[in-house]
């Protein structure tokens, strides 16, 4: 259980992760406690050690009872205990827990309505998968509300930035493009992961900084995450989309 | 004590308020509630009850033993636990808590700086006093760094917005100033009443979007909160601000 004064739960202070386990077995762990670490020294706190880590994320397995089909792994790091005010105690004391569910493969493509709210792409956070996260449920809670079931999020540059619970790529003349990281982008483990598979076939994925214009003639529009893998969406903001052309069995063969 | 699974610790998905507890009596708790259920509405979560506030409020007091000097009494509402994603359960339970501590008056001017860390008025969440509040603290690290004690803040327009954990006014030619709420402005309880005081003798406090020039040739730069009242700055990113010439007596009077 976690205290009334944890900085986690008063202040939002700290970072977690979503890991995909398959019949127990946690996957690409590495790139996920690789980026809290980063994340750690963005915001200054003492990063977990991987062993105690998946302790708490196998432990969180077999307590959910979800050992033996597709679930979603946790991890949660805080700052842990906090006094009053904004300043964190001179010895901090991290809260590290993880918690398990099963996560079949949502289903379908998705409708995607571009949020009013955007990505702070002006604080670092922007770049981290922080417990700060209402900005994101706000777009998400928009685009449920306007029949979408995920948020388009363009940054306060007016910049094409992510999904709220997603990285957003798209494709143009069968190229393959994403939003570069400094549009308050999170480094997502699948995103890297298709950067380096696409660079290693031949065909590189280019990191814009575009507005939403571009997106207006794409061929196919998808979101990757941890644990959707790749997405296709079927409609922006009502319109429908495009199946992808030419890129489609790339992604595919991708994710 | 709150589950790993609490949507204030997961998420930030949440509200609160500070109050200044003086031998136990609880100040402007009225204008507190008020702020925390327009904040409700904002996010679509349940208010909640005055009496359960106040009960759990003055509860925290005593079991902090406090209830006999100067405190603050933190109330936390969250959209209480929920399953995995953004989107919260259908029926919630939130999650409200109070603690208290002592609080002495700080002590002395600040000394602000101005963060790179931006104010996102690119959300409804930044009117509010939201349980997302990594910004700020990143805020007010930058400035702890630069060797100030609080941070201004700018928002993404390049306005001035606030400070991490106050409103922020300064007076020119005897004429207050303070940022519009639409600037991504938490509309705070003392600065509420200021305004009113102000307008109420006359001098009205004239709410403006400006960049950060319009702070240079202030005759005088202070702070509002709930617990500090009103506070000067002495200096701004090293340079010295002025003592508030004429105004200073009548903000010292209303605060």
């Amino acid at each position: 259980m976690i205290g009334p004064d944890d900085r986690g739960f008063t202040l939002g202070d700290g970072l977690f992760e979503t890991v995909l386990a398959e019949a127990g077995a946690l996957r690409w762990l590495d790139a996920h406690l690789e980026r809290m670490t980063a994340g750690c020294a963005v915001l200054g706190l003492p990063a977990p050690g991987r062993g105690a880590a998946e302790r708490l994320m196998t432990a969180a397995l077999a307590e959910a009872g979800v050992t033996k089909v597709r679930a979603a792994v946790r991890l949660t790091l805080s700052a842990g205990p906090g006094g009053r005010g904004l300043e964190r105690p001179a010895v901090l004391s991290p809260t590290l827990v993880a918690t398990a569910a099963a996560a079949p493969l949502s289903a379908g493509p998705a409708r995607l309505i571009t949020a009013t709210v955007r990505r702070n792409d002006r604080s670092p956070a922007s770049r981290l998968k922080t417990l700060s996260y209402l900005d994101n449920i706000l777009a998400r809670a928009e685009a449920v509300a306007a029949g979408g079931d995920e948020a388009l999020m363009l940054n306060t540059r007016g910049q094409v930035a992510c999904a709220a619970a997603a990285n957003v790529f798209w494709v143009t003349e069968a190229q393959l493009f994403t939003p570069a990281l400094d549009c308050g982008v999170l480094a997502g483990t699948a995103r890297a992961r298709l950067l380096e598979a696409a660079a290693t076939m031949g065909r590189p994925v280019q990191e814009v900084r575009v507005g939403p214009e571009a997106l207006a003639g794409a061929e196919g529009i998808f979101l990757t995450s941890s644990l959707a893998g790749a997405r296709w969406a079927e409609t922006l903001d009502g319109r429908p989309v495009g199946p992808g052309g030419q890129a489609a069995a790339l992604v595919e063969s991708l994710s």
